[in-house]
């Protein structure tokens, strides 16, 4: 660790771009302390049903922002974080910045959001597309079924399956839907890197999008045969993409006057390389070394790694060289439910007793649940969950599996259910560290950040199924203030990530132990799991084809 | 039909002992009509904690009755029924009775139940066990695993599977847990024999219950053998049952003056031999022709059918030669859960909004979710369930089996599982039906009764998934009908049960057909049931034994 003399009296900026606010947070360089903080929410939210103020309506599974919403955390956010801090503003030496991804959106050649082109803002696909817009799925399945056809070495890369939230359906349902719109899109740029344009008044790129997100690998961006048989019109689309790519960490520029006076931070300071949410949040819990996995778990998980191996890891949603730490492979993995499972199961599934029993305790029905299900002994109400509700990212790869529950009697209790849901996460979480171990790339340390780290229940369920300590995140706001220490390395006070993330970000070693006995108990429920999991996964994995079956036929009736 | 000239001035009163109740109804023998109804709740219901007015508490899973409530039915229920009628009670030719089975009681040899023999009150076991004891399962697990280890002829005709409800398991447990009451019991009887020994004086004793719950067969009782080998004292058991068996509709006996100024009904007047409630039901349908089912279908389901052939159907309850109608084989097969399964699901998994806005509605919960899940296509929810909420009876005979639900989503609803439920116990039913029909006894009439009924949605989904009409019995008061036929015939009204039922129960045929578009689809999710049943069934059966092990395991924790 490499510490600037002055760090005790500097400060960088994080700022955290999510789904439904901004955050900004103040942190001092030396040590990492967040001594100011302010939240800012959109004052669209997520855009799914109108275009704001007309009655331009959007389509079925459509979710779009504004990006002047974006601009109004860096105009509210920044300068109040500043405030609540208490500090000089001169002693801020930079920023950094983390979006949700692939949040996407077409621009002209100098960044302007096509939406806010006179003539432009009345085209739906003229707006950000959030990263949870699955209107391009059509494409995704042709962008998937070519590539297998053609055998595209990129597609192992990604296990097998790009998603319909990423940058090239999301574009190709562009062209298609509104050519005119794709063709005055000048640049398609992700809003991770957009808000880097704005504060610098120059384009970047970051890695890291671009690897996940954009598929862009060492042999560049797929192919212009490729493209242009997806759709003719479609082998331009390189070109609105292609710019050197920065490093996470790197400098991206300085900040512009016009930014200096939307955020009321000095002009000339750092402006690091645009980064995703999940990914900072690594650097935030210390814990971008080889073989440190970070679950942020929240409505879903997001597993992030680096490694020094290459290795084809069934169900990754990316491996990218640098894509996480520079000079390292970068491991994506995820569950595509998890506290959405638990959510869906208390607003669908806890009848009115229990609800209001929690009212009379002053608890959530959550905690009222957990609080009843911990009581349990390991395997005593008889159940076994996959935890399938919203499909299956890793290690499978498919979105038309659905979930199932086995064992219930006419006994079962809503928090039987409830533990079942919450082992069957963790059984899938071990799964997925089962298929890093298999590919010879070794999982060392398990540390969880997101939500869900203040369900004790969740917590100590993991530890024992996993058979492992958790760690967790010292930071309750992870994404903001690994942004900061991106910040505080493009700024020069440390010579990299890893240096900046031991003196700036921290867990907690072992804050959960597994318990032996429960562990070899969850031992023999996880060896059913995966024999159901393995059965049900489909014919291709030597089971059965019902659950496929079954989403075809519902299909089927419902159009 | 043969009916006597007098049959229009002619009555009978059927009276039905059930669980918490026992009802009396008046009809006209003539033609059936029901023209006088009373019901007498037992004054100490079950008796499942501790004996009535003392400290003494009764084991898990006990369940007695009081001998004196089932008096009071024919002290208050039946003299009401006739006053309520407003016929004279001198045309009352006869009473029949049924009874819930096996319910099952020791006695002195003069009828005395035990627990009313002074000095004996104060002993448990010295009280009639309910159907619902389920605390001998120690000594029934002993009887199926020593008959199959011997070979047992009469074991394969009980599915392979003696129940703990059933007459040896409770008088085995006595023996063991009470040998005093044990040898003070010079006889050992069912209940619905035991009240026609109140009601004619003299001791009877009717095939079907012995057949179906007393494990006789054409060769006699169990051998003295085998009940040695059980447990040395219990060689004598025979004894205690042994007495020549009596057919149904048979004439048991004369209405003693005792209780006749009991049930205020004339002296000397025809008194039915005793039967069970299922079974009389499917003479109040008119149904007891070879290859009518009758369906009584309430928390549970059983299915009775008459047929010239004996065959070994797969998990049958029981056959039993004279079982149901004199001169036939009577097959009773069952599923253990059926109502039960829907009001577990209202109980325990519908949220809060679904209870108020039924209530607003000013529906029930039932009615309201079938409101809601009636609108669907079939196959729209994306489910499949196993119904083994409280194992499976017919076809696999096995109580260790739980239930399964497949293909939930986050967006999956209450009304989605509650209809795959009602889906789930229609496969359940039809899977009977298979098994009739691939071993030669052919079912061609699916006659429902019971509760259930009333339940269209649940009508119509057990018409389309058995691709057939459904007949519905005619009376809501099925049991206590049937019992009055049989009151008929004994008086010699009738020559027959068939020719009593044809004139004096009845059915609506086709009160549900199927609509073959629904049933072609239901084709296609009935496969898949099938392939979940085998698969869930174990490993005897070619499939995991997952749910086997999630049992062991669940027993293994609960010590």
């Amino acid at each position: 660790m490499t510490a600037n003399v002055n760090a005790h009296s500097q400060y960088v900026v994080g700022v955290d771009f999510g789904t439904l606010s901004g955050r900004a947070v103040v942190v001092r360089v030396a040590d990492g302390a967040e001594v100011g903080t302010a939240v800012y929410e959109y004052r669209h939210g997520v855009i799914e049903n109108r275009l704001p103020g007309s009655d331009i309506a959007l389509g079925p599974a459509w979710a779009l922002q504004a990006p002047s919403n974006w601009r109004d955390v860096l105009r509210n956010a920044v300068p109040e974080a500043v405030a609540t801090a208490g500090i000089s503003v001169d002693d801020v030496i930079g920023i950094g910045t983390d979006f949700t991804a692939c949040t996407v959106l077409p621009t002209l050649a100098d960044g302007t959001p096509l939406c806010e082109v006179r003539g432009m803002w009345f085209r739906p696909h003229a707006w950000p597309k959030l990263w949870k817009h699955h209107a391009a799925q059509p494409q995704a399945d042709r962008i998937n079924a070519l590539a297998e056809e053609r055998g595209e070495p990129w597609l192992p890369r990604y296990g097998g399956r790009i998603s319909s939230e990423w940058q090239f359906a999301k574009a190709l349902q562009v062209l298609e839907e509104d050519p005119e719109t794709y063709r005055r899109a000048d640049r398609w740029i992700e809003a991770a890197d957009w808000i880097i344009w704005q504060l610098t008044g120059v384009e970047t790129r970051n890695v890291c999008t671009a690897g996940y997100k954009g598929i862009h690998t060492e042999d560049g961006y797929p192919s212009r045969e490729y493209l242009e048989a997806l759709n003719p019109a479609f082998g331009d689309f390189i070109a609105k993409l292609e710019h050197p790519l920065s490093p996470l960490g790197g400098l991206a520029g300085r900040l512009t006057t016009e930014a200096a006076a939307l955020t009321g931070l000095p002009a000339g300071i750092a402006v690091a390389v645009g980064n995703v949410d999940a990914h900072v949040t690594a650097a935030a819990a210390d814990a971008v070394r080889p073989g440190q996995l970070v679950a942020i778990m929240g409505t879903s998980t997001c597993h992030v790694m680096s490694s020094e191996q290459l290795a084809e890891v069934p169900g990754m949603c990316g491996v990218v060289k640098d894509g996480i730490v520079d000079g390292l492979w970068g491991y994506e993995a995820g569950q595509s439910a998890v506290g959405d499972i638990f959510g869906w199961f208390v607003d669908t599934a806890v009848p009115r007793e229990y609800h209001e029993e929690a009212q009379r305790r002053g608890e959530s029905v959550h905690d009222h649940l957990a609080s009843l299900a911990e009581q349990q002994a390991v395997g005593r109400h008889g159940l076994i969950a996959l935890d399938w509700h919203n499909g299956n990212r890793s290690v499978l790869v498919d979105h038309d599996l659905s979930a199932v529950v086995i064992g219930q009697t006419l006994e079962t209790k809503p928090e039987d259910t409830y533990r079942a849901l919450i082992e069957a996460t963790a059984f899938g979480t071990r799964t997925i560290l089962d298929a890093f171990d298999k590919s010879g790339v070794p999982v060392n340390e398990f540390i969880v950040a997101g939500g869900l780290l203040k369900n004790r229940l969740v917590m100590q369920i993991y530890a024992d199924v996993l058979r492992r300590p958790l760690s967790v995140i010292s930071s309750a706001q992870g994404p903001a203030l690994g942004s900061a220490i991106h910040a505080a390395v493009a700024a020069g006070t440390y010579p990299d990530v890893p240096s900046a993330a031991a003196a700036m970000g921290g867990r907690t070693e072992a804050a959960f132990v597994p318990d032996p006995d429960r562990a070899d108990m969850y031992d023999r429920l996880y060896a059913e799991y995966r024999d159901l999991h393995d059965y049900f996964a489909g014919e291709r994995h030597g089971g059965s084809g019902v659950l496929h079956r079954l989403r075809a036929l519902r299909n089927e009736v419902a159009k």
